[in-house]
Formats: structure tokens, C-alpha cells, sequence
């Protein structure tokens, strides 16, 4: 499954738009996002991603994680966010 | 329910303790984060909470949404992030 790296200066709707299509296609998504502005650019694209898909019936939840990753050499702690329908 | 008010300041692990406590007591948590500070420290706090609840056999998600708060007389776009145990 591809991730989805969210960046700072990503804007908040291109990303809900290509999470609501990872998922559409994959049942759910992994985004990695480094840093407070780029953590907070990806739960917004959620909370958006969540009304895109609200239409189908589907609801989105988030399940946020540490992960470790490398950097130009040097090891990162990045946020992992899976985003899947919630289990009905 | 009390919401959880998350500053850009907030200690992570605290928050997590607290939110667990809640978590354990009324079945889920609403927690509210302004700006990309306090987002951050919050998905980090959940994170967390994820890995403490876990041995309970509970598996908590997070469901992020916006949310139009009033800070000394002026509309501020603040982000709400519902905490709650997955369905079965």
C-alpha cells in the first residue's frame, strides 16, 4: 500500500481528495507526517475525507502511531495515521 | 462530557493518562486542539492512550472533526477529536 507523506505546506483538501481515493480503491490508507504543521495538515484532510465519503455511507476513523524513519541518514520519529471505515 | 483541552504546551503522556481515565469511565473522550502545536500533542497523546488501554483488550480509534470555538470574544476554527473504542 502506497503512504501518503503529508508535508506542512500540503493543502489539507488535495490530500482528503487523494485519501478518499486510496481508500476507495484499497478499503483504507497510511499517511506519514513529520512534524506539528504537517500532523496537523493530514487530521484536517481526515476530518474532510470523512465528509467525502459520508455520501457512500461509509465512516472514516483514524488510528494514529509513532513510527521510526530515515531521513537523509538520520532516523525520524514520524506520525503514522491509518485511516479505515469504522467496523460496522 | 468534559472535553479535553490540548495546548501546544501539553505534555503528551499526560494528556494520554487523563484521556485513558475518561476513556475508562465514560466509554470515549472528546479532546479539543487549536493551531498545529496542540493538534500534534494531541494525536501523540493518543497514541499513547492506544498503548495503555491495549492490555484491556480495548482498541481505541479517533475520529477528527472541526469545530467553531468562541476565545476571548473571537470565532476561532479549533479541531475535535472524538476518542473511542473500535466496534466489534
Amino acid at each position: 500500500m502506497d503512504v501518503l507523506k503529508v508535508a506542512a505546506k500540503s493543502k489539507p483538501l488535495s490530500i482528503a481528495g487523494a485519501l478518499a481515493g486510496v481508500i476507495r480503491e484499497n478499503g483504507s490508507a497510511e499517511m506519514q507526517a513529520i512534524g506539528a504543521g504537517a500532523v496537523n495538515q493530514a487530521i484536517k484532510a481526515i476530518a474532510i475525507a470523512r465528509g467525502i465519503v459520508a455520501p457512500s455511507g461509509v465512516e472514516l476513523v483514524c488510528i494514529p502511531a509513532f513510527t521510526e524513519v530515515q531521513i537523509d541518514g538520520e532516523e525520524r520519529t514520524a506520525i503514522k495515521l491509518i485511516v479505515e471505515p469504522r467496523r460496522r
